[in-house]
């Protein structure tokens, strides 16, 4: 991380800096920095992508949305008003906001050109403030502008500020009017499988952002107790998330914690988590759901706990999930269908007559989005997606019981390259 | 709020429903539910949309970015997958996924269509998930389809969940393949025109977002400590909010609180706020900033106080803030132009020499977003926009120094009939 001296010396660059030329921050930085503190290109991530880009004919690729952009470059933009630009050759730059700049500088090696969104001398929509330094840097991009991908049909985006920007069309449109010979396509597909497989870098801030989890799972147990809310707990697990999460090399690092209780926990089966003012009973299941980011790398994690009086029926439920996830983890290699996977986990639970309550999918990928039942690979039964490695995803064996209660066991875990690593062994 | 025993029953009956037909949940639930607990339609809101789409010619619109479908709605989507159609006669319908069928109903007096997303026997996007539902709404609206708006250009979403779905082009591309003689166009003008102005059912709900607001001020200066840190602070605020958010009548209510100290807090000019783990020292700015959120409506607040013993350069800024604050706050009225009320405020920090240290606008529209430089009305001095009575913004004087320190008061007001109403008066 660059010093506070340097961080203003940045800043003022970066504020005065001449939005149309590309200034290549890094290097600006680089003479007075402590080399050990510069920030890697990720090769293996360009490499993929340059192998991707070839295979699909590509010269650009352009991301406006927000983990598009992160893939490309390894900076998670706050406001989402970044674009990232990548060339056939693999050489990537990147568009920030002025107040972004020290922010990107800390996580990509991209070239770095800070752009003045509105000002009081300006009064800009996010897409105006881009056109004279996308102009540039397309115009830069010379004769290998033909064949240009963007993100085009769909895309779930994890929360990375209180609000986010969306360019939808406008992008796109930008682009065409910058260059009318432009052709424009979707590369959808090309980036939902590159962020499918995560390189070793990546799998370190996975890695970083599942230890900052464990600081609010440690609270978890003793937080929960007989006639508080779910929203007590839930806010002291926050908490002692808040006061740590920032001290585990991450740069940015987010969570969110959720408790369900009682019937509460059985509506844990939605595609979202919910905390609500309930007070905790006897004997109750107590979920606790956690999503947890460390720049930009996201974990799907729940635990389930009994409140108050040990219950038989919570034990059965969770040594018959506990069996689900040992079958689905026992399976999981390169090269092996991800239906396969769910299929051992769901063939446990229907042999201990938990079938019909295991209403959902066992799995679904994670890294880049904290929660997207779409995400390869998606260990569904219908799944035709095979196991590679490098790939990182949820394995989510439960019960929901309704009007009685839910119990899951969620873990993120990544493919080695004979098996598999449990990310959140806590 | 529909009981519990209906809430089941509400998702028993979403869950096995027919999911191309269109099912009015409410129709459903209104002879057993206390005809107190029902949503009333917004009348004043439905009147001002169609008044709008009558002006622009529309026969239709279709929203799929949340905060146009609760705009059209009274419903914000959690997961962002929720489409919303208006016609031009006035008629809502909303299609939500099943498992926000229940939320949705709690506010929303459309007639509502809960569908059924990815499930163990389909494997589908969201988008796909719609085809059914909204091919059966739209051939419904028969001969009155030919001109249909939607969202093309550019949005500013809140975060309402860790994840959201982003349909990009694939609801365009959804809706001509349904109906290929549809001529689709861009309605982002008429939707943040109609947003800029709140209906009085709006604006109580932006009064209860304040009023959740002050349940995390009200600890702040106790909280406030040299040697503290910053995530201390905004963790300790942020719990004292969560525990009591839910209480003041939202069906859901959601609040990020930051704190930036010393230098850190000059750093609040830029377009996001940033909690660090910096150390509070005597004689700090301490700048706590929020924004909080009720069923979909957003404040932006901030105060700044001084830590340990006063500091007369800090008595200096906060006289100046407060006048510049009366200043624009006398202007405030419709028929007056925002511009005019940038210059009120303006004109007062420059008297006091505070005239370079106030980087940015006077303010911003609020209440559909929680921080866009660009929501109407724009208090800026470049401002083409009138103000309105209905309109909600926040008027947010501020001194930044570089390297010192930062000081800023954030309200959000109300255009009344005659003048200003201060939604965050405490």
């Amino acid at each position: 991380m660059a010093s506070p001296v340097l961080r203003m010396q940045l800043a003022r660059r970066t504020t005065h800096g001449n939005t149309a030329s590309s200034i290549d921050l890094k290097q600006q930085l680089h003479p007075s920095m402590d080399s050990a503190q510069s920030v890697r290109i990720d090769v293996e991530r360009i490499d993929l992508l340059r192998a991707a880009l070839e295979r699909a004919g590509l010269d650009l690729l352009i991301c406006g949305s927000a983990t598009d952009v992160l893939l490309l470059s390894g900076y998670w933009p706050i406001m989402s008003t970044s674009v990232a630009v990548m060339t056939r050759g693999g050489k990537v730059h990147l568009l920030v906001p002025e107040d972004e700049a020290d922010l990107a500088s800390e996580t990509s090696a991209a070239e770095i050109t800070a752009y003045k969104p509105e000002s009081l001398s300006k009064l800009t929509n996010p897409v105006e403030s881009l056109r004279q330094p996308l102009g540039a840097l397309l115009r830069a991009a010379g004769e290998s502008r033909a064949n240009v991908g963007i993100r085009r049909w769909n895309s779930v985006q994890p929360s990375a500020y209180v609000v986010s920007n969306d360019f939808h069309e406008s992008l796109q449109a930008l682009i065409i009017e910058i260059d009318a010979s432009a052709k424009v396509c979707a590369a959808d597909d090309l980036l939902e499988s590159q962020k499918s497989v995560k390189t070793a870098a990546e799998l370190l801030q996975m890695e970083r952002a599942a230890t900052i989890a464990s600081n609010g799972f440690a609270v978890a147990q003793e937080s929960i107790a007989v006639g508080r809310t779910e929203a007590e707990v839930a806010s002291e697990i926050q908490a002692a998330f808040d006061r740590t999460s920032d001290i585990h090399g991450a740069h940015r690092s987010y969570g969110y914690f959720f408790c369900m209780s009682g019937p509460n926990s059985a509506t844990a089966a939605a595609a979202y988590a919910r905390t609500r003012q309930r007070k905790i009973e006897d004997g109750d299941l107590v979920m606790i759901h956690a999503n947890t980011c460390a720049d930009g790398f996201w974990t799907d994690i729940t635990r389930t706990y009994t409140a108050g009086f040990d219950v038989q029926r919570h034990r059965e439920m969770r040594s018959s999930i506990m069996e689900a996830r040992a079958a689905a983890l026992k399976l999981i290699a390169p090269h092996v269908a991800a239906s396969a996977v769910d299929h051992g986990a769901r063939s446990v639970m229907e042999a201990h007559d938990f079938g019909s309550a295991f209403k959902h999918a066992t799995g679904h990928g994670v890294g880049y989005a904290a929660a997207n039942a779409n995400a390869l690979p998606r260990i569904h039964p219908l799944s035709p997606d095979m196991l590679a490695a490098g790939m990182t995803f949820n394995v989510e064996p439960a019960a929901y019981f309704d009007g009685y209660g839910g119990m899951r066991h969620c873990d993120v875990v990544a493919v080695t390259n004979n098996g598999v690593k449990v990310l959140t062994d806590f």
